[in-house]
């Protein structure tokens, strides 16, 4: 079953509001296995409307469309529907004494605007509201469905689940299931993940797979169709298999698992207490752990050092080093972590030391060098990178190779 | 000047991601006086996306496509729009030796799908994109025109600003006046601005004014219509004047300043260097402070103490202090913004400590009592709140808390 997703509303158009009505229909509506092909927006206009839903008509079985059930003149919705099946609009006495209640209830008299809201088309099928005033309302003619939901997304994510998702499958039957999985990844990117995955992707169809980069992250998400829960997760539960035997030092999490919150309970599953020298990253990848409720079981604390002075003063930095090597040296990075490994008392010290930019860099220390040591009691390592983009892009990019890199060595027991 | 905006990428339809970019396009084409009165999605299939092109094409003047100018074999939205003008796909030399400098500053060598992203319709203007590898594409044939733009957010936004922004006024030219400004506002709610701002908005409709909440802030949008830019930028000073002399004391700053970034510029101005005692918002306040370039001018270092044994050594707070009033408390929060000040002799010491949640609340102390403590030379100025929401919405509230505070402190010279 193919649906279009129309969103109405002028306000749309201009930018005032963003659609999230559209992704949560978008999501619900592949869940419960139907395909969302197309979605459209259009303003509050008669005739750009009506030419709207009857392009939809042709390419779709289901036309939803949010928005335009409200009492203004603006809110044109339900007639311009009723038109395209040139039907008559009449008032449903029972919606409008709903609608009475609704206001009844807070105290407060029906204003006369609000009549509108219980006219539907003549043998429309009314769907009720029970989290706003504004009623649905589908007509269903031959083998097509248009089905008017209300804008505010409160409303349509009640009325939805409520009344829509039965409704769809008394009219179209069951759709079978589509499970998904995300496996995510960091530290390599999007096009290399793409190549390293050719071979899978073009050998399978069920589940698919799709690419995408996020926040320096890289997402690879798999899709599944089955008749049930048990065969769909069987399929996924194999390329899962395939993807992480090609790739799996660089996934760290799967779905909604973000990067701290994995760092994190590999830290408490290993009983590590940790703590963080920060430079260039001024306190960032510290925030990011205290995102994790609990964290003080495992973050004892940091020092963001933004001046030499600090370094030396609070993390033993030897100033010969300072001055020998610079603040940007793999000497200075290591330094820092047993720093303050040894001032916290922790079982790993993290030092991150680098030029964020835009400005500071020279030809031997560009822009985006950066030193990440990590200290443990048995030894210290050192990596660097190069790292492009904007300031606040090198900045993230750094404080997730750190957590990547305490994760790496917590996981491989490397300490 | 018609636009339709076309938004591709199978994961919207999916909503896997909210389409953010069809707002701020949106919003941009209304401000430069052109009109969107359509606006599509579709997937990463060739028949479909070409019909859609098609019928945008039929009611647009220009179509602006996002999305799909990537390395991938879902990656379609060039070919499909070459398709539709008759025009092959070749390959740009200069485009390819852009992309491969791209990879080799990073020192990675190009992988061989990139070059895809080198390959544009015969005789189609390349929009070069500073901001990725994916430069955009424009076909202009008869009155028609389609623009092709890259699909993440930051990509979208820089090319629109740096090259299509003067691209559409050249082939279209100047589409009258619309100038608006936002000023941002921390500390008060959506809703009591609005019922303070009722009389001045419902007095006028030009300049309009929007509020809208975003991130703990409230924005106050301003938007004037003019023949001409003076004219403009005077209804705009008029109402701002308004809104200033009935909430100034909330507003930080205008259109996309940060908070951070203004609370940089007046401790750079007044000449004043800083450093934080962060222990619920974890290094937050740190973080944000550093996003701005140059920032150890002011920032001197913080310490993260998550737990009593750092408070204590690092930031000499008593131990008798955190026995008596516990951690959080208005006498800990003092003696870390002193201690700090003191350790890292800056001229304003901030301390922080608060219950974040979820757990850690009692009767007394519940999740969200924060102290924030700010010192100077003269005096230690501390203040209680009590925030409500998740943890993470807890801690970013009180990090603006904390710069919001600095700020009025700085700018009032109370110090």
């Amino acid at each position: 079953m193919i649906v279009e997703i129309v969103s109405t509303g002028t306000e749309l158009l201009l930018g005032e509001i963003l659609d999230s009505n559209a992704q949560f229909l978008s999501t619900r509506l592949n869940e419960l296995g139907f395909s969302v092909l197309y979605r459209t927006t259009v303003g509050d206009n008669h005739e750009r409307m009506a030419s709207v839903l009857k392009t939809a008509l042709q390419r779709a079985d289901i036309v939803i469309t949010t928005g335009g059930l409200g009492p203004t003149q603006g809110d044109i919705t339900k007639e311009v529907t009723a038109k395209i099946f040139d039907l008559p609009m009449v008032l449903d006495e029972a919606s409008l004494e709903h609608i009475n209640q609704f206001f009844a209830k807070r105290d407060i008299c029906m204003p006369t605007s609000n009549k509108k809201q219980a006219e539907f088309a003549l043998g429309a099928e009314i769907i009720p509201n029970n989290f706003g005033t504004a009623p649905g309302m589908s007509i269903k003619q031959a083998d097509k469905m248009i089905i008017n939901l209300p804008g505010p997304p409160a409303e349509l994510q009640g009325i939805f689940e409520e009344q829509v998702v039965p409704y769809l499958f008394k009219n179209f039957g069951y759709q079978g299931i589509i499970y998904s999985k995300t496996l995510k990844m960091f530290g390599m990117g999007e096009s290399s993940v793409a190549n390293s995955l050719e071979k899978i992707i073009s050998t399978q169809d069920n589940p698919t797979i799709a690419i995408y980069a996020r926040n320096s992250d890289v997402l690879v998400r798999l899709t599944a169709k089955a008749q049930d829960e048990q065969h769909a997760q069987n399929l996924l539960e194999q390329t899962e298999q395939q993807v992480r035997a090609c790739l799996g030092e660089f996934i760290y999490g799967v779905n909604a698992e973000e990067l701290q919150a994995v760092v994190a309970q590999e830290l408490l599953t290993k009983q590590q207490t940790i703590s963080l020298a920060e430079s260039c990253t001024g306190g960032l990848v510290t925030a990011m752990l205290t995102e994790i409720p609990g964290c003080s079981n495992f973050l004892k604390g940091s020092i963001v050092c933004y001046s030499n002075e600090s370094k030396i003063r609070e993390l033993q930095v030897e100033p010969i080093s300072l001055q020998t090597h610079g603040a940007v040296s793999e000497q200075v990075a290591k330094q820092m972590a047993i720093g303050v490994r040894k001032l916290m008392q922790t079982d790993i010290g993290v030092g991150i030391t680098g030029i964020a930019g835009p400005d500071g860099g020279s030809d031997l220390k560009p822009v985006g060098l950066v030193y990440v040591a990590i200290a443990t009691e048995n030894k210290v390592v050192c990596q660097r990178y190069i790292f492009t983009g904007s300031r606040n892009v090198v900045r993230h990019r750094v404080a997730k190779t750190a957590l990547m890199n305490v994760f790496k060595i917590i996981k491989n027991k490397e300490f």
